[in-house]
């Protein structure tokens, strides 16, 4: 499947590039943007994947974030997906913000509402993954991801799933124990069904019980003004998991005073998680 | 008149505040962003007034230019207004994108149509800033202004007239001799009235010719895959007045190959203006 070109912006020395293309994963055509630095002209680049939060698109973190700047420093390219299949009507989609439309919690459904179109965890892993791959100059070998709330959950599951094709993660106001939390609960209730034994598997939390073979290297930034901190997003959760388990070494997880969850934080520290992406990507 | 706080986001270890007012010279409430660096916290901070361009509200530049992070490294305040009155039905007002709502072109409106509301002019340079000086730590000795487009000929010709209130300018793709360009007759003919000769007042080209007894230091920056470049902004003919003039020192205009009229490309440019306004502002 081809991904063909919707607009071309030259920005900090290289270009961001708006795409489309038909998902077979989502049954829909999706759109998402990647910013290729000057180096990816000449030969293939590391990439970093970023996931974004509930109601984005592929546009909020490529406009706001201010990561090209950064970005462009380490020659390493960035690619935004969007947040749900789009285009299709399934009953319910748009009735609330945090569920459905703009919020599909990188899972692949299960429950038969949802299950043929909403499969954003294949969509980024394999689908998305292969197509970038495949047509854009990025080095398969150097390949990261992050995310911001619904998208940091989604960029540190799916490093911890897959820790060959993703060689780190970092996520800015995660949602770390979805299971455990009022959107977390109604998401992966509405996608997966009430047995939440199959939560598990789109959960941090219950992720890093299961998966200890492996050495992570996390770093997680959070503002202590985050209104979505105490009721939704459990750092302290997550925090006190990697204690019992004595995986310390494997996260950085910082409190930042006085900074909420919007894109002026994001864009507060998005060098430094850049800066952490690199020291990996670029060995 | 008390300008009151809309919202507050950490932001490079500042704030960007959103604040509302009513406006005298608007006859309407208006919103402004500010950006106030951490050094404002204790001291008067030094500012740069940033004019936006069509269509654009108080929040484009604040969210998409990346200029916190380097406005922080200088502690330098940003102060990002709206672009036309707001909330006041003239018919016709909301016809068109060039005209009228989100299009005030930073005149005083003389047609009688317009005059009542549109003098976004006396409101930069007279209400706004006096407002700013008198209830926020800004250095009013310490104050420049820089614009986009529209709000690149707001700022040149603001700052051309105003040279002890505003110690220098800088443009992204201004529109520089608004008398010869489609947006610029639109606007300056419905504001103004059909008499050519009191566009000059608001017209940089023309400014420059009358205003021969003041040294300049002026930045600007164009792209040369910019749509607008040869049919609105007519650079060309500010580089000729400038050579005719013998005023070469007073401007540094570049033309930045490939880049467009988008955001891209003043968060490319951004540090380098923000640099210009520096070196002048913390003298």
């Amino acid at each position: 499947m081809l991904i063909t070109q919707v607009s071309k912006n030259k920005c900090f020395g290289g270009h961001v590039v708006k795409y489309e293309h038909h998902s077979e994963e989502l049954g829909c055509d999706m759109k998402f943007n990647v910013f290729l630095p000057k180096e990816s002209i000449t030969q293939k680049v590391p990439a970093i994947f970023f996931l974004s939060g509930l109601t984005c698109t592929e546009d909020n973190f490529i406009q706001k974030s201010g990561a090209m700047a950064e970005a462009s420093k380490h020659g390493i390219a960035l690619i935004a997906p969007d947040t749900s299949p789009r285009g299709v009507s399934i009953e319910g989609d748009s009735d609330s913000w945090d569920f459905g439309t703009g919020a599909g919690f990188y899972v692949d459904a299960t429950e038969e509402k949802w299950a043929k179109h909403y499969r954003m965890y294949s969509y980024i892993v394999k689908e998305l993954h292969a197509l970038v791959m495949q047509q854009l100059p990025i080095n398969e070998e150097r390949v990261s991801v992050m995310g911001h709330s619904m998208g940091g959950h989604g960029a540190l599951t799916i490093y911890i799933k897959n820790p060959s094709q993703f060689k780190t993660a970092s996520a800015f106001s995660p949602i770390a124990n979805p299971s455990n939390c009022p959107w977390g609960q109604k998401a992966l209730s509405g996608y997966l069904g009430s047995d939440k034994e199959t939560w598990k598997a789109y959960d941090t939390v219950e992720l890093l019980k299961s998966h200890l073979n492996q050495k992570l290297d996390i770093l997680v930034d959070v503002g202590t003004a985050d209104n979505f901190l105490a009721k939704e997003l459990l750092i302290d959760q997550l925090e006190e998991t990697v204690k019992q388990l004595g995986r310390e070494t494997e996260f950085t997880i910082r409190r930042q005073e006085g900074y909420d969850h919007s894109y002026f934080f994001i864009s507060t520290f998005i060098a430094d998680h850049i800066q952490h992406h690199a020291n990996l990507l670029k060995k």
